[in-house]
């Protein structure tokens, strides 16, 4: 059975030995840390619902590779229904966690990569697809979590990876050997790492000739030598570790980055799926994006429902909802929250099959989709704030609720609708906070910007993929217009 | 074969003698009348699509009823992909006529009526199911063109319908006759109808048991005594009459909306498809509106396509299209006009089968497509009017670029890009005219926002579609709260 | 005494022999023509208002040059208090027309010719601050309306004014002689020009010393020899001629734009106001351009007034106005519209006395008020457009509001409140559609987009203006870097 | 000399002994805790800069009770100009601190105050204006900071003050004594409470004669018996405590708000300026929030200064800084913060004489200013986010900056431009971070939405000083309707 259970998933993890540093300092125990256990426990959902029978048909499938079910997050997409699945699994598990359960970066890493090194062997006479397909049914076997590694820093964005003053700013192979290659770099950003048995890293942007030695990519187990990962920094993180529910918001669930660095990392040849065929590093880049942009149309959907939501309660439970402007504002959130849902959607009805066989997304749509997510959570989110009221910037902690003079004048002064008591409404404003405000926002929002590339990333792929020369013969036509 | 040219669809209309008025008087030959043909003309599009080779997949299907292959313009949808395809279709008709080409409230009233009269007469024992599908068998045969009417004149809005003073403005029966009902009432802003060989009659909203007499649909021809129409004006209309085929911006097509009145219409027993059941008349608008709602997921992307190519084009006559701003906007054109068509693909590709065996869409996604239909056209129209220039609202007239006088001066100061014939950029500022001002601006603007409804009843229907309790469920378990 | 009577103004025109050519011939009596006399009415209106007490403080001003009592659209501002008046008068003349008024153009043409003209006499020691003072006072005297012509025809505008093929595209000294100099050109988009008794030519943008040409500014009567216009065509302009009161939605005032061409047109040298002096010619455009910015935040806020009102009675007759998404969609016009009234008042309350003694704007504010002004008119028709309802495009012409057969059906069937004419109410869908559609909406659209400078050129300002490097200082200072 | 210094300012705060509780506990020194302490340092901005001689012209003026120079914040307005130097205060102090300096609030109580104080009294004989002008003397001799408290919890807001079920949810006089009245309830979300001398309090609606208990408006000093606070929580609040500057982006400024409690406090008769005469509660309420929306027009202004200035450094760290999409995202964020400015000058500029002689905005503009604070600030913050990258959500901690091993990987993998110092790069992601997702954005989001009221209070203003009337007279003018 190639299924684990989220118990067995969280001591998979935990038998890891993983170099993890944060605040200066190597954590000894990620698995339990207050700070980083969020978000191995949104993961986890992962695995506990492809366990439930109600979301068998959206949280698994049959793989044509070992013909066994597996988790979707492990799965080659076989049509366009794979594909309109793949959103609906991830607007459930938005829903389920109110956070980035990260591990569909993974699965858009395997579907960019499985076409792509079909078409590179062909071009090439290489053995990558094949390298790939033996990797990929050891994941669906063990049911592991895969990270998706593409951003690198970058250094100074207006030069190119071999112009950049350290050449280490961009991943690059430093060594080849007969068994594999040595590579020294970093990527950025890495959401779903520290919660990852393996990681798949590919080159980050499209490549000349030049960079040759940039173009590479390739799978490691993320406690092989060499690899560490520093835990960034986000909005009211430690908070997390003062002990209190009430205050965190969502004190299950969350997400963390890190940056993730391979010092002289070693990979073995049958892990190599790209390795300077620099004219196809655009290609992966730009499948591994759309898909991952297509991602986005289903993961902030599911965290948008909860979001709404949450403004639903607090109109509630602050008597205000029967305001007329309340509830049209609470139809504006779902209208735009539906609208990048229709776009994860469109994507994905109007896919088309690779020449390798599995299903790739509209990428015209999915950046479309993706632009789209770079702007509409943000005024979900101010929305929201709106309907909550100050409150939720203003609410005392959870200790003033419990402390002995603080506890019944904030009992009594921040009560709403009298049948509510006063815990649920802090519960729910401080909800809102860490989805607008706090460790959730930087999912919700900053990420929804630039997670799958920056906004104007996606808007160069919407020019070129827009076929202007034929809206323009079509204008021509109606004007009667000959040149 | 089931299939009328073009040409033949022109002499069959030709034939009708239908009641037309315009300007205060009866147009004796609507077909031949200046203002009028171009509408005429983007209707006979979709004949002539439909026997092209190239278009035969998405203008034709072969109907279950008589297994002959017919204009999708007349198809019960069979499947998603019936759905999907429609969209297509009627984007690839915008494209082609820069203009509301009409046939698919006629579609969209044979879906709708389909599936409600089959669930009526389950429950009351009635068989306009079958009356419904004799007709439809007939329509297909035939090739017809149907206009669906729904819009009543409503006359005070804060009241119901028999609560309003004169009790014709809205649709009811007057007569019950054995062989059939007398009617009598109007439908306004009718844009296909003028152009159809037949007419669907449906209520224009829910009722209650007090309005028996005005739930009411039915079929009849377009020249049944008692039928008048009065055409309305629009922008620039009377400038068709002018014979200038520069200064109208488009030429060959167009779309015109007329008041339709029926005088005491008889209407036999065959061609009834509700009578009195007044809980049905609600299911019968909401399915008719949620697929016309759809419909403009797909014609306005079209016209969108149009005026962009059209902006793109004026860019380049004005050696403007290498200004990085021109091109942002272009990219914001393109972005606004694929959010609209993901929506309409995604009502489609999330449909389902209704107990009658056809496919509705998704009732939420298609709200929320109209409801964008309400917005975006209008900042593609305005984005297009910034790149076109002052010039597109201060040309001169085609008599002053053929004037003996002004001929050489217009020739000579309206010169764009030195390449570039001042003929051709006075013809491509005229279409933008055209689109965001002229006659084909009460398609793309005005009808975006009120066709198949206005923007506070996709409102309504969002709100009610959009399962606010399932959220706030959502938003409790996280926040850990329990009433 | 200064000023003249509306009646006589007209007078004054109508002797004027101007040369004017409209759909390809000679306009022999402009000043009776159906499609131009409202646009002299607007301007009539400047002097009409002048002439009420109740309007005297907003309309007139005492001349420091001539100690009389003159027509504000006439004054030189001589204090901040000056230029908000102007921003009052403006919305005032808006609000009574509805249209474009054209005279402000005048106005803002001599305030920054004023400033001009002495910063480049006390660096070239010329006289042309002399000449344009004694200019003025004759205007004063005589009470004219005077155009200001900028923009001019620019060709391929990815090109110089000495790099286009063909040298008229942009105006320019021909020939240079002792008593003055002879120019060549045309100035497009006229709005005011046909009523004007002299005209301002100023040059269209920054010039280099290779221009020296095309640094001209000077004024001629209208009726100089050489001077031709052609009238530009208007979306429904022809409307004006079928004689319907009704269906013009504004019978009695309009704006007309014309290119006016100077073939070889003689100027003494004591209208000269710039003549080569290529480094004041950016000066001069960037003030002109300041108070034509302002001016946007004055007289479109007028006609949204207008729009707003007719927007609400529309809501009236509809028995719509109790509706809350109505309520608020009015709420939402006021806001915008006074939005923009904000930034005309702002950047006349910050603006600041230059060299030459007359107040200016503050510039980047008066940017920042065309910008808004670029967007929220579009929105506020929009919005309009939504209350109005689909009868605003479909309604019937007069003639068959009057005609014997469809008169009745008309009366009957477009009758909303019942208390309401439905004369009235296609009245007020009329002017809706004149503002939004009609003649109307290329000066409350179009040209609040182009006028004054598209909106890529504030933007270039506002960049400029808006100081960045103080900005990031800021920055720096709060995060403690030191650099 | 009544001008305190910065340092005097923090000592006599010092000298208070004030109630305020924190995490469930009593704080012994809130002037040394560094959660409160950066509030406090915003105040003492107020004082610092009023004492430099560049800035004494904004910052002080003359008072016309005093006939010395005193603080702005203390004065009563005299003019419209002094209306536009508060704007032009608010928006020095906004630059300055990139926070809330809270003591604008006690000013605009100030002014409020004095003039509904001086109409009660012409009403019914009372002498309120008398009682308040004294306290204001002393106000301005000893430069005090005054808290101006005006929201109440408000429970259930569907339910009137006296309807509610726990009447001390909104502050009333439970006793009435010979020399003065006792006071119960509390104000939420007061921002500058805890760094005030004294406080006056305001009702915090309209009433009606009900609800005459509520109309209690008066002022004691903040060590008053019965007074005490508990702190709100805000977003990244406890990284204050962690002794980094690095990591909270602006280490020296904050703002704080608290929930203010008054259990029976006594009100001596001559500190009460309003007792029942619930017909001018909503006067004080009004003239208050209107004062209170011009002051957003200012100092939200100058954080969105700071703001823009921390992405445009941002830019030219990630070497991003000639991009064109970069450059346009800043001009569209000046040029929305200076559509801010313009109407807080507008507002001021507008403003005219009261009664009792000092000087009111104008209140639809100043509603209008509000408004656009609501939504422009959260469109400034995405743009900020934009220009940053994700790297000020993912950045580690100073801790892992300092740390040895993880040091040198975060100054070499952090680089961006090679010119600039990684800890500076890291320094601007802080302060981004800080102002859009950290303690800040408290201030900069969510109480732009809510502070001054929520935007549905503006919108009710809006729609009560629009002239909806006379805008319909306008449009009945010149459509030529006659009713």
């Amino acid at each position: 059975m190639a299924l684990m259970t989220g118990e067995q998933y969280i001591e998979s993890i935990r038998k890891m030995k993983m170099n993890v540093y944060m605040f200066g300092k190597k954590v000894e125990n990620p698995v339990d840390d207050p700070i980083l256990r969020p978000s191995l426990n949104s993961v986890r959902m992962t695995y506990d619902l492809a366990q439930m029978p109600e979301y068998q048909d959206v949280m698994t499938a049959i793989s044509p590779f070992t013909n066994e079910r597996v988790n979707r997050f492990t799965h080659i997409h076989q049509s366009t229904d794979d594909l309109r699945k793949k959103v609906k699994m991830l607007r459930l598990l938005g829903q389920k966690t109110a956070a980035c359960f990260q591990r569909c970066v993974g699965m858009d890493a395997f579907n960019s990569v499985f076409s792509t090194t079909y078409e590179t062997d062909k071009a090439h006479g290489t053995k990558y697809h094949e390298n790939f397909v033996n990797f990929l049914k050891m994941v669906e076997t063990n049911d592991f979590t895969v990270d998706g590694a593409m951003t690198d820093p970058k250094g100074d964005r207006s030069k190119a990876p071999h112009a950049q003053e350290d050449p280490d700013l961009f991943m690059h192979v430093v060594e080849r050997r007969p068994d594999g290659v040595v590579v020294r770099g970093a990527k950025a950003h890495q959401t779903g790492v520290l919660n990852s048995h393996w990681i798949i890293v590919m080159p980050t942007q499209s490549m000349t000739p030049d960079d040759k030695d940039y173009a590479i990519a390739f799978a490691v187990p993320m406690d092989t030598e060499g690899i560490s990962m520093i835990i960034g920094r986000q909005s009211c993180d430690t908070r997390k570790r003062e002990g209190s529910s009430m205050d965190v918001g969502n004190s299950e669930f969350g997400g963390v980055e890190a940056l993730t660095i391979f010092d002289n990392v070693f990979v073995p040849n049958e892990y190599i799926f790209l390795n300077g065929e620099t004219e196809f590093a655009g290609m992966m880049v730009e499948r591994f994006a759309g898909y991952h942009r297509q991602s986005y149309g289903g993961c902030k959907v599911g965290v948008g429902d909860v979001l709404i939501g949450a403004a639903a309660v607090a109109a509630d439970y602050n008597g205000a909802n029967k305001a007329s402007h309340v509830k049209d504002k609470l139809i504006e959130m779902v209208h735009l929250n539906e609208t990048l849902y229709c776009c994860g959607i469109a994507c994905s009805a109007e896919g088309y099959k690779t020449e390798s066989g599995n299903y790739l997304i509209d990428l015209l749509l999915a950046n479309v989709c993706k632009q789209n997510v770079t702007r509409f959570p943000y005024e979900i989110a101010r929305l929201a704030e709106d309907i909550a009221g100050d409150l939720m910037v203003t609410a005392p902690s959870e200790a003033d609720f419990r402390g002995e003079v603080t506890g019944p004048l904030v009992e009594k002064y921040f009560r709403g609708v009298a049948s509510v008591s006063t815990e649920n409404r802090l519960r729910i404003m401080r909800l809102i906070e860490n989805l607008t405000l706090g460790t959730a926002a930087v999912g919700y929002r900053t990420e929804s910007l630039h997670g799958a590339g920056s906004p104007q990333a996606q808007r160069i792929m919407i020019s070129r993929q827009g076929n202007l020369e034929q809206k323009k013969a079509l204008a021509k036509a109606i004007a009667h217009i000959q040149e």
